[in-house]
């Protein structure tokens, strides 16, 4: 049965209503398939994102690596922040500090060794909280969503503020999203010849920071059309569903709130690293579906 | 049949052979659905580039539309070069000329506004030569050729150095590409609530010039998959060409040659515009394909 692991409430019945109105042939609100567009943010709404994201689990244990094998490293400040898990100090650091970060673990390598060293590290890390693989805290409800989505016509996107390299080694397993539709932050690429054979290299320069405004503006340049529905979690997804909300004819905007600390985890607006306060309070004027973990989803993980 | 309007030949021959052996299924070669990644060029690949490409003659419309509207515009340099077709004064402008017509003719608008502008344009700009509507300037032979491709289970794409909106204005009904598989160059965009609706603005400055080894570079970033197939026309394509061929297992690239005069046009290295010089002279080295037009393909047009 589809959407199995969510319970009857009204943000199934939202999703529910919404697909079966614009597949519906000949009816009203037929959406035809090329349009059938949705974006999900990642970070927290496809997998957990607590107590840190994901990637900044990566990046603490590249920079553990990196500082191994170059003990000097731990004396820079942004290294030794990030080493210690002092966010509020790697935040002072500011964005030189965070792209010196970004520049050492993201870049300087080809796109096939980085995809290497993240398949290798998905492979073994862990969450602290749950103790299953990374790539095993994603949300079955979600899981099935996508897939819902899919037989119904829908092209499923993420489009993440986590970088596209590290979630192309994993989406398309985990979400069976494939790699062309996986849009997130970049660190610029850059055409070589290396030891005679043509690649692309990971350069120590930000191509884009996928977050808040430039979620829609990636989706105009990345796909083209404006989506028929989006999903996240936090205020920085809000431009993405405000985007998604101002297409003519029917659209859906769904916003996942945290609010399980049994199962998983209850936040919103304290959560630093990605707060939810302004999409929350503003569902009700933007006609934003909120989901609650706690209510509607029947179980979280696999 | 497939690919009547190509002559028996090597061309044929190598395009043929080539699909054979990646989608036999147990054969040494086969390669999987989703890395059947197909990469054109556009201009002078998949339609007619001369005797300017068909965004020239956009801008130059679009030019003239403007100065209409305010006169003082004919007295910019870069607008009065453009308005008299003297490309030589065009090009000594520089950088700066080519943004300043970029922004005034591609920019300042929102992306809705421009699609319908690209469109009403497509509905009656015609080429000077061929007397035919531009979006019928498609070369028959290329658009067997991709739905030959998809028919074998390959994802085609457009990688071109034309401007993004303005080919997926006309993309899908031409070639069957979607609006998401065509990278291009493009202005930024700039997420905004005007009028109360929100929208994607386009803005007067560059975000990507799709040429030469920034191809690559925006395969990597939008697909995430080396390309199993390659198809140019001039140097701007050499570095797609030779990405293309750099991965692992059979690759091939192709390069068209414009050798017909009396059906299309006879150029390559003299062309200021989009030379072919490197890519020919080294195509052997390459292992790249060459296609001639006049002995390759029985027609031109359809």
């Amino acid at each position: 049965m589809a959407l199995e692991s969510w319970n009857n409430g009204a943000a199934k019945a939202a999703i529910v209503d919404f697909v079966a109105r614009v597949t519906k042939e000949g009816g009203a609100q037929h959406v035809p398939f090329s349009e059938r567009v949705a974006v999900f943010d990642n970070d927290g709404t496809l997998w957990c994102e607590q107590p840190i994201q994901v990637q900044i689990f990566f990046l603490i244990d590249r920079a553990k690596e990196l500082a191994g094998k170059d003990p000097t490293l731990k004396e820079r400040p942004a290294f030794r922040a990030l080493l210690e898990q002092d966010f509020g100090a790697l935040l002072a650091n500011g964005k030189q500090g965070a792209m010196e970060l970004l520049a050492a673990t993201h870049a300087g390598m080809s796109e096939e060794e980085f995809e290497a060293t993240a398949r290798s590290w998905f492979a073994s890390a862990r969450h602290p909280k749950f103790g299953r693989l990374f790539k095993q805290c994603t949300y079955r409800p979600q899981v099935e969503l996508l897939g819902y989505l899919r037989d119904n016509g829908f092209k499923t996107y993420i489009v993440s503020g986590g970088g596209v390299d590290l979630m192309r080694a994993f989406a398309e397993e985990a979400y069976g999203i494939a790699r062309e539709q996986v849009i997130g932050s970049s660190m610029k690429l850059r055409f070589e010849i290396k030891d005679g054979r043509p690649q692309l290299m990971k350069v120590g320069e930000l191509g884009s920071f996928d977050d808040r405004e430039v979620k829609p503006a990636n989706i105009g340049l990345h796909i083209g059309r404006r989506p028929l529905l989006a999903f996240g979690n936090s205020d920085g997804d809000l431009a993405m569903m405000r985007y998604t909300k101002g297409g003519a004819g029917p659209r859906l905007a769904l916003l996942l709130h945290h609010d399980d600390h049994e199962r998983e985890f209850a936040y919103d607006r304290e959560f630093k690293l990605s707060p939810l306060s302004e999409a929350l309070d503003k569902a009700v004027d933007h006609d934003i579906t909120v989901v609650s973990m706690r209510r509607d989803w029947k179980v979280i993980f696999d």
